[in-house]
C-alpha cells in the first residue's frame, strides 16, 4: 500500500507506478511522454479535469457529415473507438439528406432533484403544513445560488412533499423540479437541494414538531430525465427505402417493422437495439463534453419504463408510408462543466454553430435514430457482420502488422467475401508465403 | 451535400470542414494538428480505429492504486473526464485495504446470441423435428470459424429453438450459447450465427418444409449477459465504518443502510445511484478498450429484470457486521478489438499483470462498489457537494483564466466551506480587485 498517493506531484505518481509495476520501464515512461499534449500549459489544463491523471487516453475523433435536421445541415463531431459507427451514421444522414432529413422537437426539458429524508412523526398534517409553510423559504434563501439561473429563464419550478412511507419507513421526500438552460445543471441542483435540506432542519428545530424525528438522509439530483425529451424522426414513402438494395419496397418495410417489433418485446434484442443508438448518441456526447453515463443511465430506465426492457425507437408502415421515430430523454448542457475548457469540446461545439441544450439535444437523438436505422436495414438485408468486417479488417491487419501494400492485397481480396476473423489471418500468412491468389 | 465524403484523403476532409464551418480557420487547422500524436504511423493506427477521423479526443488518464482485490493488490487505471471519480475509487480503496480488501467471483460467463426468423407453418413439430435434426450441421459447418476458440476452451455451448409466436406473429428464435474466453466476442458469435443462419436456409428448403414459409430475419449478438455475471464484496464490523467521520458507527450503518434501500425502491434514485457505479466501471472498460455501450446497456437492463428499475448495490447489517455488495453483468475482453493495438490500452492491461478477462470482470465491478461506497458516505455524512465542488474548483479557475498563484489562494480560501459556482466567481473577482480576506 502507498499512503499519501494524491498528495504526490504527477511526476512522482509515474516514477512510483513504473517503478513498481512494469518491468520495461523506459517503454512505459515513453508510452506516457509521447501521449501528452506537446504544450505543458495545455497538458496541465487536461490534467486538472481529474486527479491522479498521468498521462491522456486518445479516442479518435471523426465526424459524419449531411446531416439534414430541421432543414439546417449538420457535420457531427463523433468521439468513439468503435469502427463503423461513424461510417454508419453518416450513410444514414446521406440517406435521409434528399428526403427531407431529420425532423427533431425537444419535448420538455424539466430536471428533478430530492431532499429524502425520514419523518417518524405520527400526524403526516404536521409535516404537510410545515411544508407548505417554508416553501417560499426555500426559494428566497437559494436566490443567490439561483440569481443568474433565473436571469437566464431558468430556476426552481416547484417543489413538493411526496409520501413515500409505502416503499421505506418513514421514508418522505422534498421533490424539486428546475429548468438549468442551456447548462447541464447538476452542480446547480445539488448546491439548492442542499440548501433546502438546511432550511428544513432549522424550521424543523423552530416549529412544534420534535427535531429527533426528521433526518435527512441525502439531498441529490436524479439523473433519471423523463423529462427532458426529445424526439427525431423520419418518414418518406416506402418505394424510397429500397436504394442501394435489391428488396422490394413492401418487403423490405415489413422486414424493417418486424425487426423493431422484436427489439419492443424481446429485452435480449432490445439492449442490444439500444446498445447501437447509444453507439451515435454517446460518440455526441463524448465530444461536445457531456456526461456519457448520466446519459446511458437515463436512456435505458427510459427503455424499462414500462415494466419490461424495450426499444427506444418505433416504427409504423401505413398507406405506403415509412415512418420511423426515436424519444429519449438526454438531459445534455452547452455551458459549464468541460464545455468551454477543453479545446476539442469547444472545437465540436464550434463545428455545430455552438448549438443550444436544446439544439444539441435534437442533433444527439437524430444521430441516434440515424445509427439505428443504419443498423436495421444491414441486419434486415446483409447481415451485420459484411459491413463491420470491413471496416474492422485494418485493425485485424494493424495487430497482424500488415505493411500498408499488404493492407491494400488483403482489403482487395475480400471485396467480394466477407471473411471471419481466421481467414484474415490465414490470408495474410498465405500473402506474405506468395500463395494468395 | 459533399458526396463521397468517405473516400477522401484525411486532409481533404479537414480542408473541407474547416473551410466551410470555421471562421477562424487557422485556429481550427492548428487545435486538431495539436491533438494529433507526434508519431505520424501511431497516428495513422489511431485513425484506422474508426472512419473518417480528423484528431484524437483527449481523455484524462489516471490510476487509482490500493485495491486489494482477493488478496491481490491493483493500480487500477481510469479513463474519465469527470472530477472527483478517480479520488472516490482511490479513497475507497484506502479505506477498504487495512478490511480485508475487496472479495469478488465470477459467478458466470456464459453469452447469448439470436438468429430471429419467422415461419409461417402450421405443425409446429415440423419445425422442432427439423431443428433438431439439423444442429450436429450448425457445429460441424462452423466448425472452422470455431477452431480457435475451441482450443482455448471455449466456443458454442448450445442451440435451441424458442417459439416467440405469442409476443410476434409467426416468429421464432434459434437461441445459442456461447463462451468466448479472454475475447469480448461480438465477431465470433455473429459470424457463427450468420452461418447458422445459412444452413437453417438451406436445409429447410432440403426439408419437406416450403422454402418460401421460411424467413430470416436477422441474426445477432445480445449484449444483454445477465450469466455473464460477476460479485465483488466487502464487509467489516460496524465500528471500522465510521474511521473519518464524527458520526456513530450504529447512526452510520443505518443511514447507509436507508440510502441503499432507497436505490432499490425509488428508479429517480436507482438510476443515479448505478449511474454513480457506472462512473467507475466505465473508467476502467474505457482504459481496457472495452466497449462502454454494451456494458452500459447490460448493467441497466439487467437492474430493470424485476420489473422495476433498481440498485446494482445492496448492503446486510446485522449482528454489528456490515456487508456491500454488487452483482452485475460485465462482457469483457482483453485479447482482440483494439486491447492490443492501442498503446495506452496496452499501457493499462500490463499495469494489472495482463489480467484474464475474467480478473477484469472482477476488477471492474470492484470499481464500481468501490465508487458507490464513497459516493453513499458523502451523501450520508457530509453532503455529495463538499467533495465535488473541492474537485470541481480547479476547472472553474481554469475556466475564469486564473493564474497558478490565485489558484492556490481561492483553493485555500474555501477550505472550510463548500463553494457554489457564484461564490468561486466572486472570490476569483474580489481577488484580482484585492478585496479578498
Amino acid at each position: 500500500m502507498i499512503r499519501g498517493f494524491s498528495k504526490l506531484t504527477k511526476q512522482d505518481k509515474i516514477d512510483w507506478l513504473v517503478d513498481n509495476y512494469f518491468s520495461d520501464k523506459e517503454a512505459a515512461r515513453n508510452v506516457l511522454e509521447t501521449y501528452l499534449h506537446s504544450d505543458p500549459k495545455r497538458q496541465k489544463l487536461h490534467d486538472e479535469f481529474i486527479e491522479n491523471t498521468i498521462s491522456n487516453f486518445y479516442m479518435p475523433f471523426g465526424i459524419a457529415p449531411n446531416f439534414l435536421i430541421n432543414g439546417k445541415e449538420y457535420v457531427v463531431p463523433m468521439a468513439v473507438e468503435e469502427s463503423s459507427v461513424v461510417a454508419a451514421a453518416a450513410k444514414s444522414a446521406n440517406f435521409w439528406y434528399n428526403k427531407g432529413g431529420f425532423k427533431a422537437t425537444v419535448l420538455s426539458t424539466t430536471k428533478i432533484g430530492h431532499v429524502h429524508f425520514q419523518w417518524a412523526g405520527e400526524a403526516k398534517q404536521a409535516l404537510e403544513h410545515l411544508i407548505n409553510k417554508i416553501t417560499p423559504l426555500f426559494h428566497q434563501e437559494t436566490e443567490t445560488i439561483t440569481a443568474n439561473m433565473r436571469k437566464r429563464g431558468g430556476g426552481i419550478l416547484g417543489i413538493k412533499l411526496v409520501d413515500k412511507t409505502g416503499d421505506v419507513e418513514n421514508y418522505y421526500q422534498l421533490e424539486a423540479e428546475f429548468e438549468t438552460c442551456d447548462s447541464m445543471g447538476a452542480n446547480f441542483i445539488n448546491t439548492c437541494l442542499e440548501k433546502f435540506a438546511d432550511v428544513l432542519k432549522r424550521e424543523v428545530s423552530n416549529s412544534a414538531i420534535n427535531p429527533n424525528e426528521v433526518e435527512i438522509i441525502m439531498c441529490i439530483l436524479s439523473n433519471y430525465t423523463p423529462k427532458c425529451l426529445v424526439r427525431s424522426e423520419v418518414s418518406c414513402i416506402i418505394e424510397q427505402m429500397v436504394e442501394g438494395t435489391n428488396i422490394s419496397p413492401d418487403a423490405f418495410a415489413k422486414r424493417f417493422a418486424i425487426a423493431v417489433r422484436i427489439a419492443e418485446t424481446q429485452p435480449y434484442r432490445a439492449v442490444t437495439h439500444n446498445k447501437g443508438i447509444m453507439n451515435g448518441i454517446d460518440s455526441v456526447i463524448l465530444a461536445t463534453g457531456n456526461d456519457f453515463r448520466a446519459i446511458e443511465a437515463s436512456a435505458h430506465a427510459y427503455a424499462s419504463r414500462n415494466g419490461r426492457y424495450s426499444s427506444l425507437t418505433h416504427v409504423d408502415v401505413s398507406e405506403g408510408q415509412f415512418k420511423f421515430w426515436i424519444e429519449v430523454p438526454l438531459a445534455l448542457g452547452t455551458v459549464g462543466g468541460i464545455t468551454s475548457l477543453h479545446p476539442m469540446v469547444k472545437f465540436a461545439h464550434q463545428m455545430m454553430g455552438k448549438p443550444s441544450a436544446e439544439e444539441l439535444m435534437k442533433i444527439s437523438a437524430t444521430v441516434g435514430l440515424a445509427q439505428n436505422f443504419s443498423a436495421l436495414r444491414s441486419l434486415t438485408t446483409t447481415g451485420i457482420q459484411q459491413g463491420h468486417m470491413k471496416m474492422h479488417l485494418l485493425n485485424i491487419l494493424n495487430q497482424l502488422g500488415a505493411t500498408e501494400q499488404e493492407k491494400q492485397q488483403i482489403v482487395k481480396y475480400f471485396i467480394k467475401h466477407t471473411p471471419h476473423h481466421a481467414e484474415v489471418v490465414e490470408a495474410f500468412h498465405k500473402l506474405r508465403a506468395g500463395e494468395l491468389n
